[in-house]
């Protein structure tokens, strides 16, 4: 697992005064990102220096409790499952008291850039997402 | 139903050069915004003029294809169930070609804004969602 | 001058219950974006149809009253200027009333993508601009 | 002087593969609710704790380099000014390697939430703005 610490900010939050649901998911990816980069494996240098892309083909939220602008959250990574040219991440959303605010998914592929087809998830990959296991 | 009409925006996209995915959730909730108004329920009014709010518990999106800035589609919401004290809303997203490009859900509550409770679906807005179906 | 028109979306609002502030700059760029369009000049052809590129080197905005989700608003894009190799561009944001609410500036200089460096401002983009004035 | 340390996010980015620019503002208003809230005063409890609105009357930003999802920035806040009733905020950004890769400016005044007109800028507050100079 690996867990990405922020606090939310002012325009995350809506007129009714708690996080606008889409910005969960968004923040769940700054999480992804996060991990990839400590890794070693910036998303910026996806298209010029890999072979592949990893567009997400679905993604779901769960709300479970009320985020506000200036609460500090953890969301943490867990590897739901690799598929043969996918795979699935699951983020849990804390409160700093450890109350559970929120879950998403997201499932993703490999796509060959070159052919635009799926491909078998690349070995370096691979290695990486079982960390989050 | 209900079709709602926009362009995607520069900004809704990202540096791998379409959509980032959270931005068709924002989307939907911009046409199911336009379906309120158009039925004089404006979002803003909710927390001061109705005893009741109506929070989003569960979200989920498919990405069926590309969207690049410009690009002109159509959100179609259709009414997929009423519950006790919730409902759940489909959308569809197509190109102006009719191609279709992703799916969104929503499942909402409604809250009793007093007691902090969910409670039945007030009829008005019953009323209102069964236009969609 | 070109008129755009929309309405102020939830989640460009934040808890203070009006819009975010920087929410104005990004409607200020959906407007010129469609107004690029409208002239068949699609802001997501700029890096493979023609040879140069318009960044944004200053923007600035003034707020002049307050937007709530629902709003409708008119932005009106004036041209303010055509330098040697830049423009600038102003837009008046107003609501249905006519009152106004906001004004942002704009800075675009013309980069040669080959050379990244500045180039004159082209006649075709010289001439779309002029319908602003 | 107050310093903010970020990443660029994917999301902050659009298809022309940089920092979209209004989020350059985006992040400056995340810099300065990091340096509120670490001096006890979070943004969410401003409309309920205190008598006072702090809106942003005008904004500006200045753009020098490029930013990259994933840079590493730090966003330096400088006091420009405190008015009679108003105060003007400098933001220097910079890449990890000291290059400067834009400037922000924010100017915000005090209002009363009970009358809705201007007010001296409190002294809790002018003393925490005078520790940014």
């Amino acid at each position: 697992m690996y867990t990405y610490t922020t606090r939310i900010k002012l325009h995350e939050t809506d007129a009714a005064g708690r996080l606008f649901f889409a910005e969960l998911l968004k923040i769940a990816h700054d999480a992804y990102e996060s991990f990839l980069l400590d890794h070693g494996f910036p998303l910026r240098d996806l298209d010029t220096r890999y072979e592949f892309s990893l567009p997400i083909v679905h993604a779901e939220a769960d709300y479970l409790g009320e985020l506000c602008a200036s609460d500090k959250i953890q969301v943490i990574i867990h590897l739901n499952k690799i598929g043969a040219s996918s795979y699935i991440l699951n983020y849990d959303f804390q409160k700093e008291s450890g109350e559970p605010v929120g879950k998403v998914r997201t499932v993703h592929v490999v796509v060959n850039l070159a052919s635009g087809k799926k491909m078998p998830v690349p070995d370096r990959l691979k290695e990486m997402l079982q960390t989050l296991s």
